[in-house]
């Protein structure tokens, strides 16, 4: 059984009118889901909202009470539709007001070249933690569990590799068949064997454009003998001359 | 002003859990946010979660209540990970039960060959309504005004285009600015401007990726006239001299 010390989860929080009207096409949810699940932390709900410091105080406010980690992307620039600091704030109850650290480190960048639009970058939640992770130059920013990212999908993804050993998870074992039949002529076998199993995760996934298989079965769990119990179960009930290919565990 | 008849919203539930461990990277929330921009309906949230029947129940209820049109993606096949149906039923207070008229299409489809598996699928939430619009053959399920589509994202699309002409709403016209400038630059008489058009959505995004600018502005609303006036305004305290490319409203 997981306990709360195996278990860890995470959420993630897209902020911008631009993906909401399809004017850009998100990248950090795919990175961040691959990331988290190679480290063993469990991303369970992602949320994407506009531009609003309501909408985003209350949905951090949820988000935080609800998770071990929560990520924001976007709205962390200096223009007038950059309104992540001020939600999050308003989230955990305080307010923005200039961070004298960071004002000390866009004023060492920009020397006398420094204006309004660069130190707006210092007006951050009061209470925020500044995290100096590996070689950043400017440091990620972190109230209570939630860490506030740039949309960027550039700098989305330095931040959080920069990050990421402070997310350590217990990773899944994975083991997958490949099956070339129809996924209706498996699904009552295959719910037989998901019921006998029910702590390890059974996924079926149909497939439209891969020429040797038409489903993907997935078996997970973090205790690796039990992946390998239910695969010898799955076998046992799958139509042998249907299997294509079966991936066991490392 | 917006008012209930210029302004309908959506909000799109992804549900898979394929997604959020990152082994398939979603691609029907850019296809319907580009979708519903173009017919000038109001996507305002997107959310992503387990294939878990509560959690889905507890989404698809406030998401339904919150908004004209909710859209779902994924859970809808055959095997015992495909729970959206009934998470659909339990958020609207009913059960899943076979419904006639879908068992009749997959007898009439398969013949003979019907098993289980496809059966399966005519188990759908009781009071579901089928739309039958243009040439489906497999009608797209509407219950209330949760519309239930499959994650596979060619059948998606196929369901969405067919269901297109339901979701007209009054699009926006949409004027931009491109600048050769750092944002930072023009962060301060941007906030002026914006204040003076609450009614005007001006968006401001830095790119990264692009030679011959830095950032783009963004100047969106569902009446004409006032795009061009804050575009006009914009053009009157923007630095002349950085402005790479003005695109108008056609």
């Amino acid at each position: 059984l997981e306990t709360a010390t195996t278990r860890r989860t995470a959420a993630l929080l897209l902020i911008g009118n631009e993906l909401l009207t399809g004017k850009v096409q998100d990248q950090n949810f795919s990175f961040l889901a691959r990331e988290l699940y190679a480290l063993g932390v469990d991303l369970v709900r992602v949320v994407v909202i506009v531009d609003e410091v309501e909408t985003i105080a209350q949905e951090v406010s949820v988000l935080s009470q609800g998770h071990d980690f929560v990520f924001t992307s976007g709205g962390v620039g200096p223009t007038h539709d950059d309104v992540t600091y001020e939600g999050v704030a308003r989230a955990f109850g305080t307010r923005v007001s200039r961070n004298k650290r960071l004002e000390e480190i866009l004023r060492s960048r920009y020397g006398e070249g420094t204006n309004e639009g660069h130190l707006r970058m210092a007006d951050t939640p009061e209470g925020v933690e500044l995290v100096f992770a590996a070689d950043l130059r400017w440091p990620a920013l972190l109230m209570r569990n939630v860490y506030i990212l740039p949309g960027i999908p550039e700098f989305f993804r330095m931040k959080f590799e920069a990050l990421r050993p402070l997310f350590r998870g217990v990773p899944f074992v994975l083991a997958q068949i490949f099956l070339r039949c129809d996924e209706t002529n498996i699904a009552e076998p295959l719910r037989e064997i998901a019921a006998g199993f029910p702590d390890v995760q059974i996924g079926s996934y149909p497939r439209v454009d891969e020429a040797d298989h038409r489903v993907k079965l997935t078996i997970e769990s973090r205790d690796a003998e039990r992946v390998t119990r239910a695969l010898e179960a799955l076998l046992g009930v799958l139509p042998a001359g249907e299997i294509v290919k079966i991936e066991r565990p490392e």
